[in-house]
């Protein structure tokens, strides 16, 4: 046994409150992505989750995971965007009201979304103001249970159940062996899969990815300790940029996790085009920098085949163009 | 019984020989397409599929049903592009030789991967030249066998997997009775649909929807008779453009079709950008108009649900850049 914040027993729980109203994602494959790899490579496209990313997830095992007499009260919630529309999703499923409070740069497109799964938005000062310090504020004021983004048991269990379904779906693929890698910002995914693999398929091993400049994380597992970033603004990875892993989170990276990976903002943008080319599908760049490190560090990954979880794909269509443009350059 | 070129067991053989190599497609929802539609709208994105359209799967039935000495000696297809991806991967995954004719202004994408896929391209005119003839004479001249794009019966076998696949997720989503709109070009999908459909969901009416001014399909139906386009050129909707509905395929759709649907070049365009921005699929601008008559043709279709069939995602970059430039206008 160990003392992390929740057990394998917590995600298959929360798989079954899951069951129905989550999509169970495929994992798609290209011969063009294996050759350019090295390897095959496979793609778990949490984009095509509801609300376009995986947050769904752990926001369904949040709010369904409430007493009744909290839900009806509502449920609060910060986040850059993807949290905010997973919990905006589904509280409204649930007939439960939202507040969520959202950094004044996201996307225009996740703000907008949000308004219309039929939050409350709250917009602040992401480099000026304490977003933790605005919700627990709020949700004191008007009596709302707060949806953490990813240092939350419920929330960890949630983002887990990808983990089972990468564990049932390698193994239909005939994959004893891998890296997963990870997009992760707090590691709430990252921490959930993790602990899924252990348990499920011990051969396949969660490592998190994250943007250069960015890597608290990778710089958190390496130093054995929780280490900040330095900044918090000027990533193109917005979904995946956090002060810091979580106290509940990093305990189980650290003990589950193989070393942390990090992209450049231009790698990013690649490995959006290639899922557009050759998946067909449409990453965000913070969703899309495992596939990226899974295309360029070669080296650094171990086994013949790896898994890449595309973590969301709330982009805005400026930034997609930009992306379209790396193609044939 | 009927007299048509297959029946619906000839699709459950085609489904058996496919298990395993081809996906099954989910059935994607947004509420915000929901609102657009003034229905609940599902998508079956077949971009989604290996190759990036549905076109594998004609092509896995029609190659995996050839007798092994015709299959070693080598295939030959002619395809703006879609089918010659399915027909070339397919014969590489069954280890057969491959020529793939295409139209020289095709999409710089689908050539590029049909070679790839190891095929031998040879390009020809699509305004000037018969490209039926072309492949007849290279057929004979090497020993290969033609696979016709859609009026060839193991292929149409195959494109009904996909109206096996909406019949079971119709059924599982409470879907009683829905309009199914197909994007059509020859009407292999339209008619193989059809055929699934009548049988396993008869609740269920296939639909082919066309660009306007390449609208044979829909005329032919309403005319009780074949109808041919004026022009071969000048939609972006490259592929389901065709000169006329197939000698097998219009008696089916005559049968079991609801009238045909059109949209603009515009309106296929907007399909692209609510696909990219709703569902996180890429669609192409002709695998896109289905789902563009889903949302806009309200007062032409009928029942609370619609089903359309997002038939590919094979789109060049630029294209794709030009649909995302009609968000938010």
């Amino acid at each position: 046994m160990n003392d992390f914040a929740i057990t394998v027993a917590d995600i298959e729980a929360a798989a079954s409150r899951l069951k129905g109203h989550i999509r169970r994602t495929p994992l798609l494959t290209s011969p063009f992505l294996d050759e350019i790899a090295g390897r095959k490579v496979f793609v778990k496209p949490e984009c095509l989750q509801h609300t376009g990313s995986f947050k769904a997830r752990g926001a369904w095992s949040a709010v369904s995971a409430l007493a009744p007499d909290l839900r009806r009260k509502g449920v609060i919630a910060f986040s850059s965007g993807n949290h905010a529309q997973g919990v905006a999703w589904a509280a409204k499923m649930h007939g439960a009201p939202a507040v969520i409070i959202m950094p004044s740069d996201a996307p225009a497109l996740k703000i907008a979304n949000t308004r219309a799964y039929g939050a409350e938005v709250v917009l602040y000062d992401r480099l000026t103001e304490d977003r933790d310090q605005i919700g627990t504020e709020m949700a004191e004021a008007r009596g709302l249970t707060l949806v953490k983004p990813f240092d939350e048991p419920m929330v960890i269990a949630g983002q887990g159940t990808t983990g089972l379904e990468i564990a049932e779906q390698a193994a239909e693929a005939g994959i004893a062996k891998a890296d997963v890698l990870v997009c992760c910002g707090g590691g709430g995914l990252t921490s959930g899969i993790a602990l899924a693999l252990a348990d499920k398929a011990p051969g396949l091993r969660a490592r998190p990815v994250e943007p250069e400049g960015f890597d608290d994380v990778t710089r958190s597992l390496a130093a054995g300790s929780i280490q900040r970033n330095e900044s918090m603004g000027g990533s193109i990875c917005d979904a995946i940029v956090t002060p810091q892993p979580g106290n509940l989170t990093f305990p189980i990276m650290s003990a589950l996790c193989g070393p942390g990976l990090t992209v450049t903002d231009d790698e990013a943008l690649s490995g959006v085009a290639e899922a557009f080319l050759r998946l067909k599908i449409v990453a965000e760049p913070g969703g899309a920098v495992a596939l990226a490190a899974a295309l360029t560090r070669k080296h650094e990954i171990e086994g013949d085949s790896v898994v890449a979880v595309v973590s969301g794909g709330n982009v805005d269509p400026a930034m997609f163009a930009k992306a379209l443009q790396t193609i044939g350059k």
